[in-house]
């Protein structure tokens, strides 16, 4: 059984690794840290949970982290870059769900997220969590950086094109809509559901901390430098993002692009390609770790639109870690998450 | 592994077994069928299952339904009481979901249901399918009579105050309010979105189909005539039922009430006394087969309040049917059921 | 012209008091108080104002308030009964929507607010705002309290009954259902949309402070003391309260209760009995100054079920405001408050 | 006063005009028609309705529609085209909601809305709808044609940016969102709140039948013909619509975006430029007749951003309808439409 701990377990991310990884037969859940929550039961706070996880939260305490085989940080920015280096002297494993080792530049990351980074030394050893681009090296890492829940939707989205080289990567846009609890579990008025309920708005539109990591990635896929502009919005449910993603044609391209699509993810367990002139609602990855993609081109015109959903706690979070997780131990990558959506 | 088929399948409790069986480790989906999605698959119908069932609906079929060990009907009434007693010669055994089995005086089936009963002979035989009040008996079903949604939260949240004897049984009140996925996948104008959302509304208060069945269950507690007022209400919520419950005390009773149901309940693996002071919400059993309940004492008064609550496609019908099923093959009654709820 | 003030104007029954003054044909809004806001515009708090109405919000200050007609508290419980007694005493007249004046007996106000009342010499001359029970005191009103949203939609909707002495008093249950704005805007965790959309739950069953408030509203009546069991509920929609309401026949009563409300409501310009048989929905209210009311006796057994609607913020606060300021200062009682609902 | 019937009034745009007519101080609502409906009360149908308007649903008839000023038709396409050459020629005025006299070529009405135009002839003289563009036309015209929700969103976001040709207009992008009011009141499955609510999709992105509209307009303020991909997505929520929109400046363009648009728009009544870095929540136009837009162009580069909102039932249908009367009767534009948005 691989023991594992989870830092900053109170959250939206933390309270779904609990929900995951109870089920999973290889895990044994070993202790879970929350310094505001510090003596509650995981039942206290999540009524959910109980009789299926007994923990009890605990001070973040480094020895009982240590005997842990991987730690899970479902923690704000700043927190996991601080222990990540002790854990992994000790040859714990860590999957880190902030954002503390996804930009490989540190000074990108000081300028993003207002913070200067504090062991960028560790930036080169972390890889990135998105196994459809990165499996192999997933399987021997020792720090993972589980990708932000709207890069998730949008690199698996963007991918086939970009690779095959057959759209304008200067003038790519991303539509990103998610749902609530993407905002996470912290008292504010605007995530009030007087607030966010029968409404709709876009926001972050000057600059959002997913837009240097998407650019980031989808930089890595072509080698080139990329133009994106990305707008995110809120949708008034509670999980689920929807991006639609659109692209120019280079002229003479774009012959069949279900076909590439279906290609590129043929083989892949969590990427699931609708049939032509489909369109993926959020619910039907409601729960479940899995991106559904459309492909459509208008009116047979030379733009692209590629709708893409996931459930931004689970592929976009929580289910990719536990992904990560499962390669990292040799495991079958699908251990733990075949649960179907929850539909209707 | 036992053999399975499901007869209309194509609604929202249809659905919902396929998502619970598709992962049950003893059982193999044989046959699903509806007369008006004949010929389209099941991923056509709900991409949910995408890559997680590949069976096709096919017209009702007495051969291929004879093969299966279990038929589970999730059809309209008056459709499983036609089929049942064929299926039943050949051996096959049934858990109905629909409410052909459910009461047990045909003539009051013609009065709620506006339907002659066709094989009233089969009633004697037929086990109301609630494990907790009837476990040994359904060990033995081979007709099994799922319960209603209402009627399993009501019938669960009064029994322990009924069977006590405490309480004023001529004045009970069930105050119920559903999700909306408990009115089923039908085009019905007053269901659409635009006229449920964002409202709440009393219905059928003249008279609703599940006050006969709670009656009946009530009565079979006591062994005397109750009387009951049922209203149910429509929540802007898709899964999720809410009763809440009062009943009067009989002078000098109620000393210790929690206690009551801790006790009644404990030994029960999907019923979860919440601790005293508690108010369940419906997302705490969202995709679980649980009903958590809680008791209270307003100002410590004469009037007892039970909150109970189930999600009405799980513990409120599919995931009940399969806890049925588990008691009818002598699997573990949990099998397939310990998913944790969706929460957020 | 009425030159009105409004004190703590950026919680929902402020923006709701603007929304329906900014319209008002008689009525100058003169300032608008905040000391969280100070400084900012209205707009720039509610888009929605934009245009409508373009005060910017003060620090409360006395001369200000001075120059006004009537003042509006949309306070927290506290504020008004500070500074009511200058304002009077400078003929200023006060229509206070927070729970100040509404208890006529300062040491239950103690009990249940945890708040000793600085001024119950006040308490006499308060008149409580429920114009369907108390219109001639209110057109001579100097300070009105006007009633929580639960206590209007259960009082109207008891009302005829209990005046009509043929039920049985010591037996009521009230099972109220409220939208989220009911919770009023401030940062708190389980209101957020990721905790309370798509869910349902009772609160505060154990004592809500809204309970005393509706038993003295009831036993005035009456003239009797009164036993009743009120359970309130949070509907994930934003505006509407639902009160589904039992009551007892005492033997041989009840011959026509459908005639007993439509008399008793018949020259309301605020209250709609429907016709037998109806189940109204909180959306038929949405936005209006309505409160909808439909009477049911199930099966024609003895107990007795009202079902009644209001909008938490406009009948159940800030409408029923302007309908007592119209009282109080002569003017027609619908002026301004005639706008039917939003529907869909 | 203005005598107006209404054809179709059972559909929303139906109901919605019914609730700004029935107070405006100009209109005297005369007759309303629907087959399907005859004989019903406007108030039966929608109880939000009763003691605002008494009127009947009549079986469409010549002779009673020949007496009103205007007829507004809320019908399905095809309804207008066949009545209104009739009521034209009796000095019948007209505002079509429909699609019928939309599009100037028949031709293309045809290939999109699979259907023969049966009287092209009244196509020049049909005058399209928005005031913002079209209002001196408007003053004097005999038939109007409304816009659809999308196009009226769209087009009074982008047509400040393509008036002042500064953006490159082959590569237009409209991704847009809107509430499910906007399917209307017919019976389907998939716009059942179980299927609809908690859930968001794109759809109709192969072609849906406002591209030709939205299309046709943008052609008419540049003069050459528009690259224009538009995306529709269904949000759960019941009104609204929210149009992002993308554009990409021409080489050295875009000094003042912003004050481009605040003096476009500087005397329109019903358009509302927010200032600098705003984010516009479909909520803040919640039953108000306003589009409210708000302009970027992140992080400095080429690409323009824009955000425009309206509520789909007023600005994208019956308010608009209602602004359009307005001006054809030598009325103040604003009248009986001021009524602020519903919020929260």
């Amino acid at each position: 059984m691989i023991k594992v701990g989870i830092v900053g377990g109170t959250g939206y991310t933390g309270v779904e690794l609990l929900r995951i990884l109870a089920r999973h037969p290889k895990v044994q859940l070993q202790t879970i840290t929350s310094r505001g929550a510090e003596g509650a039961t995981v039942a206290q706070m999540y009524p959910s949970l109980r009789g299926v996880v007994d923990l009890t939260f605990q001070a973040p305490d480094k020895a009982m982290l240590e005997r842990c085989d991987v730690v899970f940080f479902a923690t704000p920015h700043g927190v996991a870059m601080e222990m990540a280096p002790a854990l992994l002297k000790m040859g714990v494993r860590i999957v880190d769900l902030s954002a503390d080792f996804r930009l490989q530049d540190p000074e990108t990351y000081r300028r993003w997220y207002d913070h200067t980074h504090t062991c960028p030394e560790l930036l080169a050893e972390a890889v990135y969590g998105l196994p459809e681009l990165l499996r192999s090296r997933l399987r021997n890492a020792k720090l993972v950086a589980a990708p932000g829940c709207y890069p998730t939707a949008v690199q698996l989205g963007f991918r086939p094109l970009i690779k095959a080289g057959i759209v304008d990567i200067d003038h790519l846009i991303a539509d990103c809509k998610s749902g609530v609890s993407g905002a996470g579990r912290a008292a504010k008025v605007d995530m009030l559901m007087a607030e966010m309920g029968e409404s709709f708005k876009a926001y972050g539109v000057p600059g959002h901390r997913h837009l240097p990591e998407i650019r980031q990635g989808l930089e890595a896929i072509t080698g080139q430098s990329v133009g994106l502009t990305f707008v995110p919005h809120l949708l008034p449910i509670i999980r689920g993002i929807h991006a639609t993603l659109y692209a120019t044609l280079k002229p003479g391209m774009g012959a069949d692009i279900q076909q590439l699509y279906e290609t590129a993810y043929a083989a892949e367990p969590f990427v699931d390609v609708l049939p032509a002139g489909s369109h993926p609602a959020t619910s039907s990855v409601r729960g479940a770790n899995t991106c559904r993609i459309a492909v459509h081109r208008p009116q047979n015109e030379n733009v692209v639109v590629i709708l893409s959903v996931i459930d931004n706690l689970v592929k976009g979070a929580s289910g990719q870690a536990v992904q990560c997780m499962n390669l990292m131990f040799g495991l079958p990558e699908v251990m733990g998450l075949e649960m179907p959506a929850l539909v209707p």
